[in-house]
């Protein structure tokens, strides 16, 4: 199949599953999530995305019907079925089903969600543009819930200035995007927000963490403002789905550009644990 | 029927309604919602909560498919098939369906959902007990969102310390409660915390501040601490299900019981005009 849609045992394509009226998604955004890339037909760093997965679940005290090996599998099978080579593989928990009412039952057992489709990674060497907004979240960033309104109306707005990604700040603490993580190149020295609940422990940013020791470049998690992003060498927007993009404009200011040489031993880095991993050729096959 | 569900132009009981998979409200919990009791068929203060839910719509780019007047009558036409005399009237709209992004075509038309099912009123006689908690929930609780996660883990909180409600407090400023506002009375004062974008302007709040000047109480809406809310006369907790309740005790200990007379008429004075708008007897009838 084309498009694979999951929800508690039930496979279809999008179009044919349905979800009960009462699941409480409907009503709260009660739920958690998690994705990764599928190359070659494997789940990209499937153990660290399902451990954030079961965290996110655990802290909000929903209960994951299925254990986590077993759920790991399903994945990969459920990959399987999907035509292609590189996929978008999305699965997320609710609480569960029952009538509408703020407080639940604590035994009520969670539904299991999976969504895979055909994906294509950005190509890392084309510079992507940046907008900032105020960071008007909660202050649960560090769980990945269905709560994403704000994260909705940042991406629209870079959309509509025609940008790629919103840039959130607190004041002037830059936090995270909107779908992504960013951390800058400064003086050969890599800056990154720490993982607090401003915002989520992103697994690509992890990883390029642990490549710039792998590299002997030095790391500093700590929050950055705005005026350094400005001035940064580089800016440098990770996510699950686009392991490592770098800015070169925001708010329509050129940008970044001042460490070429850095940022792209970077990029390979993280782009060859990928293609390691999945057995793949190029980001692109 | 006994509970009826409505999804984008399907009726049909809670458990035979589905919703297809690619609904945003699946993945961002992207919409807005409304609620008021139904009582001998009528909603209450139909045209107050349409405007409210749709200026809710209208705040996040949400298209709502059907024309404000039409949607009342929709709204009467359901409340008329299910059985009883008093309702709890339970609507909502999400964005739109379409594969999961972020960002969304600014033409996508929104999903009407519709949720009615028999309720029981509290009595107001009967004080309630609150808890309080840090408020951390993102800076757009003026728009009922269905981004309740951190209302639905208070609420939970509350249960299970044995209390009703939860108070929240920015640091030392009280916003509202979970599911409620709360106000207090002091030395004849009626105090509530402004509408903001740190509360939701709640329709059963604005017309008891409405009875306050029928009744000659002055009010004052401006933000009152945790301690102002502990040594209140009486605090006041307001929703569209429960129009004035009362409470006894704030984490354990006793509190307000101080201004019993000015309370009475002011639960007399909203109880009075529910009855008149619906034809009801009682609350309880």
């Amino acid at each position: 199949m084309k498009e694979l849609a999951y929800y508690d045992g039930t496979i279809g394509t999008p179009e044919e599953v349905t979800v009960p009226f009462n699941d409480r998604v409907h009503f709260f955004g009660d739920g958690v999530y998690d994705a990764s890339v599928g190359g070659n037909h494997q789940v990209y760093l499937l153990e660290e995305h399902l451990d954030r997965f079961y965290s996110s679940a655990n802290a909000l005290g929903i209960i994951i019907p299925m254990e986590k090996d077993k759920f790991g599998r399903l994945l990969t099978e459920l990959l399987s079925k999907v035509e292609g080579n590189t996929h978008f593989v999305y699965w997320q928990v609710t609480r569960g089903a029952g009538a509408r009412n703020h407080v639940y039952g604590e035994e009520m057992r969670g539904k299991l969600w999976v969504m895979i489709r055909p994906n294509l990674l950005k190509d890392p060497n084309a510079p992507i543009k940046l907008i900032t907004m105020e960071d008007t979240r909660f202050f649960h960033c560090n769980i990945k819930t269905l709560n994403l309104i704000p994260s909705v109306m940042a991406a629209q707005k870079a959309r509509k200035e025609g940008a790629d990604e919103t840039v959130f700040h607190r004041g002037d603490m830059v936090t995270e995007c909107a779908h992504s993580n960013v951390s800058i190149l400064k003086d050969g020295i890599f800056y990154s927000h720490p993982n607090d609940n401003y915002i989520l422990r992103g697994i690509s940013k992890t990883h390029m963490i642990k490549a710039c020791y792998r590299l002997g470049i030095p790391v500093i998690e700590r929050p950055f403002s705005v005026s350094e992003l400005m001035e940064a060498d580089e800016i440098l927007v990770t996510s699950s789905s686009n392991f490592c993009l770098h800015a070169n404009a925001v708010n329509g200011r050129t940008v970044g550009g001042k460490d070429p040489v850095t940022l792209k031993k970077l990029q390979d880095e993280v782009i060859r644990e990928y293609l390691n991993y999945t057995g793949k050729e190029s980001l692109f096959d």
